[in-house]
């Protein structure tokens, strides 16, 4: 058993957490005991795990100390009340609510930054950056030797389950009524989601930004550790239930050479890119895979310093579980 | 009736032909006799018209000396076929296809360059941009005193009804088999449309640009008169039936005053600009509604040389069937 963890998944009911317990599972982790933990109106469901199903507690009852490493897929409100502690009792965690500041919790994507990461003697906070940042660094991380970037455009068409499990059964419901000619009520979203595009994720801010997007845009700096890269990014809200997709444009210092960016992206971690002609989308090529797509890379028109991507992933699995349980492997290969 | 002028519509049985004959009557525009024209499978068809089914013939039978103006609503071909003729034969045309070079057809979003339009003796050949491009193009036309446009990026979310009927009732196809847990079986798309994005609209070229983004490109410059500006265009479709929306980002020489921007586009014609905090989409504000719409006006994060906007409008309405018809008063207003 010297070779096995104990694990904690805080959040175990919601999309994410789910998922991080059935990635667990299909990566062969090496799990001791499983400790699914959520707020108080969830303990007591259960969440199925190598074949049994296993109870969720409540987290706010929990002794850290008897895990060596915890997934924090609950709201920043949980992080922030229950992370340190965990850090504190000897458990490393592996936060993906955005919860903590770069300096406290480093955004680690294993195919891009893995060599942040010590596996050491102490317990560790990182971050599992967001579905949006995990994407379009994946992407770029790769090009950072070939071109130099001098501004990234992002437009992140998110899907619903972006805000977890109401998103998804809003649109189904909304959809059903709107087939049935019945009169739209609308309940999660503030207005007709099915058929309709919302201009933004969350609430903006004085300025207009929408948390999701500043989120993006310091994630993004992080990972490709260009902090004064000039980032402009909005999150709108697409009629999908799972997968994000997202155009991303370029502009360089010097003219895009598109056989070598498609060199680079063939041969990088993480991705897959996409034969031209053809195009990736969510449903078909992203949803239940491990990689982000990429296609449509193409220089602008009567513009040799502009580079154009078309991207698309899992947003709940690379984008969110898959890539904590990735940055999770790392912390205990020292280990195994 | 020395005011009321005989009108052909080109591609009347179309989403766009037959919103054209709608337009026609909800503004009163002064038509004596209509002449209803489509290809040969769709003649004999009917399209109401004030209180009357006016009967569709055959294009290739009409003699366009019969009338004063022609509104051309159906695919390039067509309007390359016969566009001309009638222009010798002293009808002026309004082309809605894209089928001629600006040298030949300017395009004419009354807004932003009435100017250019001669309501003389001479029959002309005049062009509507493309749906996308006027509403990028009204939403910047205003923008240009204040700001040293330096680049253009825009992400267009295309309705399906931008493929004409069949896009539409595809949609409707799919989503009620998904609904019903039916196999899906793809007709129209070449996959699934429904709760999906897809990362084209229409089949790019060698360099991966479409004939769609191409257009907004070259209609983009020319509307705002900046021939060598540069844009970056990217065409996905969405699962929408009306309405197209837009995410736009421009970068500037000088920093952005986003009052003055608001203020700038709060008194321009053809544009509603929508309160701060709160943003149009396509259902519930831009279907139906003759301006564009426009929302989330805001500068960079960190990059006060950045404007974002977000805009929606009726792509068959003020994207295509209003504004050809508002050109249309225009060509004829010295003589009503």
């Amino acid at each position: 058993m010297s070779q096995s963890f104990d694990i904690a998944v805080i959040g175990a009911t919601g999309t994410v957490g789910e998922t991080v317990v059935q990635v667990l599972e299909e990566r062969n982790f090496p799990v001791g005991n499983l400790h699914l933990l959520a707020s108080i109106e969830s303990a007591g469901h259960s969440v199925p795990f190598r074949g049994k199903n296993v109870r969720v507690r409540e987290v706010d009852e929990f002794d850290f100390s008897k895990v060596r490493l915890a997934f924090f897929a609950a709201g920043p409100a949980v992080s922030r009340s229950y992370a340190e502690k965990a850090v504190a009792a000897g458990c490393s965690v592996v936060d993906l609510s955005g919860a903590f500041p770069a300096v406290q919790a480093p955004n680690i994507v294993p195919e891009i930054n893995a060599t942040l990461l010590h596996s050491g003697a102490a317990a560790s906070l990182v971050a599992s950056p967001s579905a949006s940042a995990t994407a379009v660094a994946l992407a770029l991380a790769p090009l950072r030797g070939l071109i130099d970037i001098q501004s990234v455009t992002v437009t992140a068409c998110l899907a619903v389950s972006a805000l977890g499990r109401e998103g998804v059964s809003e649109l189904a419901r909304q959809t059903t009524e709107l087939l049935n000619v019945r009169p739209l009520e609308t309940r999660f979203f503030d207005r007709q989601m099915a058929f309709n595009v919302l201009a933004q994720v969350g609430t903006p801010d004085e300025s207009g930004h929408l948390p999701l997007e500043r989120r993006l845009v310091d994630e993004l700096r992080e990972l490709l550790t260009l902090p004064s890269l000039k980032v402009s990014a909005t999150c709108i809200q697409v009629p999908v239930f799972f997968g994000d997709s997202f155009t991303v444009t370029l502009r360089t210092a010097g003219s895009v050479d598109v056989a070598a960016i498609n060199a680079a992206l063939e041969s990088a971690a993480g991705i897959e890119l996409v034969d031209e002609g053809d195009y990736p989308t969510p449903v078909g090529d992203a949803v239940g895979q491990d990689v982000v797509y990429v296609g449509r890379v193409r220089a602008g028109i009567d513009d040799p310093e502009q580079l154009n991507l078309w991207l698309t992933s899992d947003n709940v699995r690379k984008g969110a579980a898959l890539n904590a349980v990735q940055v999770g492997e790392l912390l205990i290969k020292d280990y195994v």
